[in-house]
This record gives C-alpha cells, sequence and structure tokens, in this order.
C-alpha cells in the first residue's frame, strides 16, 4: 500500500486518470475495471477529454464489478443500478465497442471470476469506498471475505436496504452480486480514490483502524499492487499525512 | 487456488520439484523462498539431485521467511532454529553462494519486506502448514494479519511456547519474526504442499472451513496464484477429492 | 539466453517436462505454444506420464504455431502437416479438450496475433531447430523477420520444397504459414531444446555466428526470457560447454 | 507495436508523462530509463511539475542507458556527454537520491544488464530516435544488434565522429558504450516519443521500411510491448495516419 495526497480533489483526479490513460497505451490486451459512483466524476470527464486524442484502443477491455438489477413489479428487470450510468457516464460517450465491455448481470455473475481469468485477469481496478466501509458491493453487513464473486439477498436485516428501495420509484431490487476480496487481490493494480471530507473518518479507519470485518475496506490493506489517492480533505484525520 | 492431489507423497514431491527447478530456469532473476520443516524433506533430495545437472544458477536468489533466534544463558545467539536446518538440508549441499541468499535475522527482519522488494519482489514461495494452521511462523495465538512482517514475543502465554523451548536444551528464544500474509499475497506464486494423515484435518479447515483468524491457514485462499498440492492421506477428509 | 547443458536427452527431456509441467500448475489462465516434431518425443511421452496425476487443467490453453495445409488434386485439404501428429502424439492422448486448443489455419492464420493477444498472451513455447537454423516454419530462405505472423507460397526456388512434396504421396502443399520472430518476443518464455551429433552445428551457428538473416535461429538471441536445454551431444561442438 | 499520433507536442508530451507518472504510483519497486536529448524536454519540464506533488516515491530507481565519457588532454574523465544534462535537467530539480541512480560509466558499463537483471529489470524505458534511425547510442554504422550492452571505440571511420569531437571544446572522448537491441527487449515496456518535421522521415522508415541494419530503429519493431507516440509532423509521412 502506497499513499498518495493531493492539494485537491482536481489534482488526484489528474493523477488518477493518468493511470487509467497509460495503462490503456500498451501493445497488449488490456482489462480494465472502473467504479462508477460520485468519486471519480471529474476522473471521467478528464479521461474523456484526453480519449479524444486516442485512436486504437480496440484492445482495450472493460468489466464491471458488481451489480444490483432493478425490477419492476412484474419482476421483470428494467435497470441497472451500476452499469446504466457507467454507460451514460463513460462507455457511450467514450464510443466503447459494445463488444469490449463485459458487464456483470444475472445471466454471468456466477462465472465473472472465469470470464476474468479467461480473458488473462485485470490489469487495473480504479475502485472507490464508502463513509460505512464499503467497496464495489461489499458492505459491513453481508461481507464475503473469501469469494471471488458472491450475492446477497437484499433484505431489510440490512440497514441500507429500505432507503436503497424507496430511490427506486416503484420497482425494486432483490438481490446484488459484487467481486470479492480475493478477485481485487488477483488484479495486478488496484487504485482507491477517496475525495471529500466526508470520507476523511472512513480514509483512517481504513488505514489506520484493525483489519475489521465490519468494515470491508480495511481488508484492501492486503492487495499486492495498492495505491491510495486522496485529497487533502478526505486525508485530513489521518496520523501522517 | 486450484488443489491437485497425488496418489503418494513421493509423487506430490516430485511435482513441487518440478515448480521449483522450472522456476529457477529463466532467464531473469529468481527470487525464491523455501520452507524448511518435515514437509518437504523429499522434495530437496529430488531438488539437489536435479541441480547436481545444473550450472549457471548465480540469478538464483533465497530468502528465508520466518526465524527464531536461539539464545544462551548470557543471551548471546548460538542458533536459527529455522536457518540451521536449511543451510544444512539445502545451502550446503546445493553449494549456494553465501551472497545469493538473505536470512532473516535480529538485524533486518524489519526491513525484509523492502529488502524482497528491491530485489524485484518474490517469485515462488514453497510453504507448508502445521496441524494448528500455522503457516511460516503465523501462529493461530498471535498472527498479525495485516503486517507484511513482524515479531512476536515469546511467553507462556502460548500453549506451544513452553514444551518448544524445552527442546532448546539450556538455550532459549525470547522472540520470532515472521513474514506474514500480505507478504504472501505480493509473491507470485505460492505452493503449499502437505502429505499425511495427521495433516489431513488441518487441510479440510484450510480448505473448507471459514475464514477463521484462530486458524491462518484459512486465509492463504485469499492469495493471487495460489496451488496446492497433497498427498492422497493429507486429502483424504476434503468434500470433493 | 541462458543455456543448460545435460548428460543425455532423457535428461533433457525431464527438465523440459518440468517447465511444462510447473507452468501449468498456476491459478490463472495458462497458454501454452508446444512444437511437434522429433525433438520433444520423449518430452511429449514424459508429460503424458505425468498429466495422468493432474486432475482441473480446463485452464489450460494449446496454440499451434505454424502450419501446413495438405490439399488433394481436388485442391482441398486433407490433412494438416504439424497439427495432425501434435492432435496425435499429444491432444488426443491427453485427452485436451478441443475447445481448449485453438489451431492455426487457413481461416484464423492472419489473425492469430490478435488471438493470442485476446488470450491475455502465451506463457511459454517450447521450440525445437532444424539443421538448416529454421525455428516454427520460419526457413532460412523465406524468413520474415519483422512480422508476427505471415504466410509464404511454397514453389520450388526453395530447396526443400521438391523433396517435401514428393512425401505428400500425390496430395500437395501450396502454402504454410508461422507464428514469426516478434510473436516469440512477445511471449513471456521460450524454451528450445535441441538433442542429438547431428545438430550440433546448428547449435553451435546459433548461438556463437553472427546474427544472420539466412539462419533464422540466430535471431532467438534476441529473445526476452530464453532458455535452451541441449544434451551433450548437440552441446558438443560449442566453444563454451 | 502501437502508434498514437498526437496534435502537438504538448499533447504527446503530456501523454508520455502520464505513462511516466502512472508507472511510478506502484507499491513495488520501479525501474525507470529515461532518455535525455532534446526530444522530452517538454517531458520534463510536465514531469517536475507533477513530481511537485508527490512523496514517497523512494522505490522508483532510475537507470541510465548510453554513455560518452568526456576526457581532457590528460586523459582523465571531465564529464559525461548524457548523464551531465540528465543529472542537471532532471535529477537535481526532482530531488532524486543519489543512490537510486545507476549510471552507467567506465567502471560498471560491462556489467550493467546485470545490474539491472538483479534490480528485478526495467519497467519502463522512454526513448527518442535520431533522423539517422539511433536510437540509445546504437548508431547506423555501429550497432550490435545481438548484445544487451557494447562499447565502441569512437573513430574519424564514423561520419558523425569528427563534428562530435569539434563540440568537445578542445576535450575529446574515445568511446561510447550503450545498451543495445536485446535490453531494450527485456524491458517490460518502452516508449518512443518523437516529433517535429525534420523526424519524419526517420519516423517513416522506422515505421514502414525494412528491418535495415543501417536502420537501427527499425529493429523496434520487435520489442514485445512497444508504443510509439508522435506528433503530427513527426507522423506527416507516414502512409496511415
Amino acid at each position: 500500500m502506497r499513499i498518495y495526497t493531493f492539494d485537491s480533489n482536481e489534482l488526484m483526479s489528474q493523477f488518477m486518470t493518468d493511470i487509467i490513460v497509460s495503462t490503456m497505451l500498451q501493445d497488449k490486451r488490456v482489462n480494465l475495471s472502473l467504479t462508477g459512483g460520485s468519486s471519480p466524476k471529474r476522473v471521467y470527464e478528464l479521461l474523456l477529454e484526453r480519449m479524444k486524442n486516442l485512436k486504437n484502443l480496440n484492445h482495450v477491455h472493460y468489466f464491471t464489478f458488481d451489480e444490483t438489477p432493478i425490477r419492476n413489479q412484474a419482476h421483470q428487470v428494467v435497470g441497472y443500478d451500476n452499469y446504466v450510468p457507467f454507460e451514460r457516464d463513460f462507455l457511450i460517450p467514450a464510443q466503447i465497442d459494445p463488444k469490449n465491455v463485459t458487464f456483470m448481470r444475472d445471466e454471468n455473475y456466477e462465472n465473472f471470476p472465469q470470464l476474468i481469468e479467461e480473458a488473462g485477469g485485470l490489469d487495473l481496478m480504479m475502485i472507490g469506498i464508502g463513509k460505512d466501509g464499503h467497496f464495489c458491493a461489499n458492505m459491513p453487513e453481508c461481507t464475503v471475505y473469501d469469494q471471488e464473486v458472491y450475492c446477497v439477498e437484499l433484505s431489510n436485516e440490512f440497514p441500507w436496504n429500505e432507503p436503497y428501495q424507496a430511490t427506486l420509484k416503484g420497482n425494486y431490487s432483490d438481490k446484488m452480486y459484487t467481486l470479492g476480496l480475493p478477485a481485487l487481490i488477483k488484479t495486478k493494480r488496484v487504485v482507491l480514490i477517496v475525495n471529500g471530507k466526508h470520507k476523511a473518518q472512513a480514509v483512517k479507519r481504513m488505514i489506520e483502524g484493525p483489519l475489521d470485518k465490519d468494515f470491508p475496506a480495511s481488508y484492501l490493506r492486503l492487495l499486492p499492487n495498492f495505491v491510495i489517492l486522496l485529497d487533502n480533505e478526505a486525508a485530513s484525520e489521518l496520523a501522517t499525512k
């Protein structure tokens, strides 16, 4: 684990973009897994700007790493909580060929680690963390630490479930699935980005706290080639800055 | 994790030897970390036999991965619990140049992960496990799961300490140090060998039990390129053989 | 380039087998490209014997590296000069699932480097050399040194063509295709095996001669992780043995 | 080989900087070899600016790749044609610890490939090319294509020698040494940058011409993970832009 702190989210996002762009510019197949969510918003803007200058990226492949299918009252899948914004914010504006995208869904999630293995393994993951210590969809209440992929049945035993379902406007989710810790450990390089004061306590606990099954991000310390990029605010609670 | 079961310890040892020999025969620096102990006894015999046919192994380097210095009543170090038999059983008969060996001891253990990093990382570790689930010197009572290396002060709070000290013939040990889980995760390839009926329950628990801090070997399931070689007896309690 | 010389073809073949077996025993996709021909005959015997002890090799994939399709007088393909013996001597007795085999033929040869790239690259090639300095189907008269794959139209301008066509019993070949030097350079590890007095001059020229476009094997010296295994007879003309 | 063309030297230099920065930001030892010369002038400016934001780069090591020692009339070394400007333009302003720098000179050049091997291999080289097709100090008149390192005695048989000596202000050089093609082939990733109209013919010949011993850069096509970054002017003579 190496930690780099930057004066602003803008700077942090530039360095993250550098890493993605650099990973793309190779003469071999490249497999990327890039988080959605709010943390990398500026990263995607910068990345799209850079990619305008790049042709010949057919060797770059994208894998999503978690998903929550959304169903209507007739139980049909009508949306994907992670894929849809990733498609909108990155895949479509970057004009990525759909055959270069493997997205996790009901039909393939159990097989996802094998799909990644068959493709030669992931070269780079960009991830974020939540205030509650989740990474990907490894949530404090339900993380399985020794599975490369697993599915969680959603229920109100999880405190976040009811508020989450309320956001779905009459639709619902009954399960989510995610890559787990061993899949991240198999990834050649994982970069975590965190910005903002509201994440400072989570960053501190991830880096300085004990390995804690109730705080999944603490296990990221085990990753073999792991770099953390923080803005000043996210780093503000660390003992050593 | 992939598991291979063999009809005999002899066969298992041959495959383990293949892996070591193959790792040596490369045109690049090679860094090995090979366990001592009783499990690999036959491996070393086979390996020494093979190495008689090999010149030009100056590019192969050896790192030990744990140590318990032994002191006399004047507190001077008079032996090393792991290095001495490794030297006797392998380094001397294989005529390894001492400058190709980095052995963990008081003076360098804190710096050992950096020594490994500076050398370009470990290419291969061969490890065993104990009936109590220990690997390297990560013991159930005192494993630190998130440190690449750490030291444990020996005391009788550990059930194994008093019997251990009794074997030292008037000498004593006051501490041991070991590479920890994150160092194994950083190793390009880790191979575990286990033979014998007396290890069958430990093998079962390691592979089929939960991730359990009281059974350190269960955490080996997290390793990114991990192969387990078993003889039939060691595999005899597994649900799927 | 590192060179290892053994007292016998038997010993050399054992070490070559070690390398193949060891490459298989990993927890990741493995892509192999193994020569046919007479040199590795004993290797395949040993390999088949070892593989009887191994289940769980579904992650191992095979790529051929050259081909000469054989046609009848109606111009239909009726055989493959390299694939057919490789299938007979290895793929069938080893019970390799055909979906794990990518074999070079008219329909895919131009695309073969991309098929390899998509699969994550070759982990290991085992090759031989000819007395004339050819490797794969890179022949002295027609090697293209800067193409990952290329096709050669067979004609009697090549001294070996007429004798070759005579072996085809009324059938004929009009072309061959082969991976070229840059594809071998991209392979993580290439191991060359040579045995027998009749190859000693070729071995000497490959290792000690100049880079020579009329002796393609001399260019193998450029490979990034290249090991040569020789029996004593093949090594007998070398200045330093 | 993959080729990327950019609208300006500024843009090209930014992408090159991305690749260097990204290679630095890893949790492992990193070995870089970065060209001096005029091509990367803007790269170093951008890189120094970025590195101001980065602490914790002690794991990054630098290797030079060629040298021409300069001697006074008493035959004492009084300067280094490549190291001195590299030190001035990068090592000093970036405050690189001298123990992280291995610079090629009389005392170590023969051993340089072994120094690189001992360090775990080069992760990244940034190189340029000359109008005459040279890369590193592999000049058309004297390149040795199969040596990882070699020395050339300077003499007026080389057309560039007399003008070069004239620039040394009463001093002289009698030899130069350089990493050769096989050392670049062993490097995990090589990136070539070229800008300017005056290099357009050289770029065309390197990419589209034959493998030609009188034009060393044509051999760069053999590199296993090779990316070429061009500005529009340098790319202007290419058949496919």
